[in-house]
């Protein structure tokens, strides 16, 4: 596989970066994944301008230009990919740490960018919904770092890990005044009274490029949304509930801590919501 | 400068880990940072119980070995110090990412030790006391990580970036419950009624090597503490205020959100502490 590093395209193996820099000694980076539809990016300015915002936010002082970084994602998608969809990732660390413990940065970041075939989610999870479980851990919703993608993400993986080792796909997690927050890479949605729910972004959460463009389409299919604080039991007494992620769209949840979601998964609303999705990423990409 | 890496002794700018490691794609790392005085790690082994619980909290398959661990150390000191005291950081990755966003891990871990000359903290931090802020960032008291030294670091930076913004030395944060945990890289402390007064663990903090040691200090000097919640008002009410760092030990506290912290600074009881800790030092290394 080839990767992006700095300006070249380079083997995988030969894409290393010390050991000093402050992406590894204290996981000081911004990252973002998005999904490829035949090659073509969706939404690529929505992820681009989240990417510079959390460089923003982390101050990192030269975030990389925006014609630069769609051409090394063209250029990849053709020597590692070719066709079909794929996954990138691009992941910006903030260079050599020089003892610094503030965001005070003197040397250049390290940018790399990663694409490779799509992976899908397994066919089941769309066809019969996912089991989640709400594990102990909770987001942190008085942090900044709740709401941008940086590389401080072990609090997901131990919620997912929580998920796997108790016979379930993946996790929903709580903040820490017991309100719903987001999946461990995802956004939630309800449908509870007609309404179509979703935390509101105060409680914690990462607000993706996928829950914006589910919201879109709410507003464009006459769905009421309501955006608020929620408990784990007004989940657990919804009629519908699904997750939002780039790579995987608009992905049903059946099952939470062992209760069934509503009567059907995925619910009607789901699907009217996953199948407009689709239509609105041909459309846009033209595909 | 010379570091240790997996098992080989090399240059600084030779010790490069691959980008597609998973302490750089996701802060999935442990680390520990030990003062060496003299050439003598303080409580080594109680570092190396930390260390390896934070490897097993994370699910590291392959803790290094201790004694391997004790003579790249020793090896380091007498290339790169020689003498005086040393700051030594510890640094475990969690190897190639295999696409897993759990803690499973197929890949070995990859492991880095520094040892570097002794960077003090400015005098006049122990003579007059430091200015710390109480920013807005929130310790999470939710999360396991928050008792582990995780590699995921970024919260404890974006404090002290805050604290610098407004012209303080260091901050104290608070928790989501609004109760106080600890400094950005230190354990907090304060005089108040007679009693010492530390945070609890449940509050969000990573209970460290010198707050232990302090805790046994102040058994032995008869000295009767309390681990509680405490707001920031009892803090600011406080007689006496003191951080608690291994490379720093006891720094005393002079002015928190512009209040002054008692009448003198240090106060009696940190001074007393603060000796008391030198003592030991020299007696259980025979320094």
């Amino acid at each position: 596989m080839k990767v992006y590093l700095n300006g070249k395209i380079v083997n995988e193996d030969e894409a290393l970066i010390p050991f000093m820099d402050r992406g590894v000694l204290f996981g000081d980076g911004i990252f973002e994944t998005i999904r490829l539809y035949q090659g073509k990016p969706f939404r690529f300015d929505r992820h681009l301008a989240r990417f510079n915002e959390g460089c923003r936010g982390l101050r990192f002082s030269q975030p990389p230009d925006d014609r630069t970084i769609e051409n090394a994602i063209n250029e990849l998608y053709h020597i590692n990919v070719g066709e079909g969809d794929a996954y990138c990732r691009m992941t910006l660390t903030g260079g050599a740490y020089d003892g610094s413990k503030t965001l005070k940065r003197l040397a250049p970041p390290n940018l790399l960018i990663v694409v490779t075939p799509l992976e899908p989610y397994p066919r089941h999870f769309y066809e019969k919904g996912l089991r989640a479980v709400v594990p102990g851990i909770r987001r942190n919703e008085g942090s900044p770092l709740s709401s941008l993608k940086s590389t401080n993400y072990l609090n997901s993986m131990i919620a997912k890990q929580e998920a796997a080792d108790r016979g379930a796909d993946d996790a929903i997690l709580l903040n820490n005044g017991d309100f719903l927050a987001e999946g461990t890479a995802s956004n939630l949605f309800f449908v509870s009274r007609g309404l179509v729910m979703t935390p509101d972004p105060e409680c914690g959460l990462l607000p993706g490029i996928t829950r914006e463009t589910v919201l879109e389409l709410c507003a464009k299919l006459g769905l009421s949304v309501e955006m608020g604080f929620y408990s784990t039991e007004e989940l657990l007494g919804a009629d519908e509930a699904f997750l939002t992620v780039s790579t995987g769209e608009v992905v049903p949840v059946a099952v939470v801590e062992g209760s069934t979601i509503g009567e059907v998964c995925p619910g009607p609303i789901t699907l009217r919501l996953s199948r407009a999705y689709k239509g609105l990423v041909q459309k846009e990409l033209d595909i």
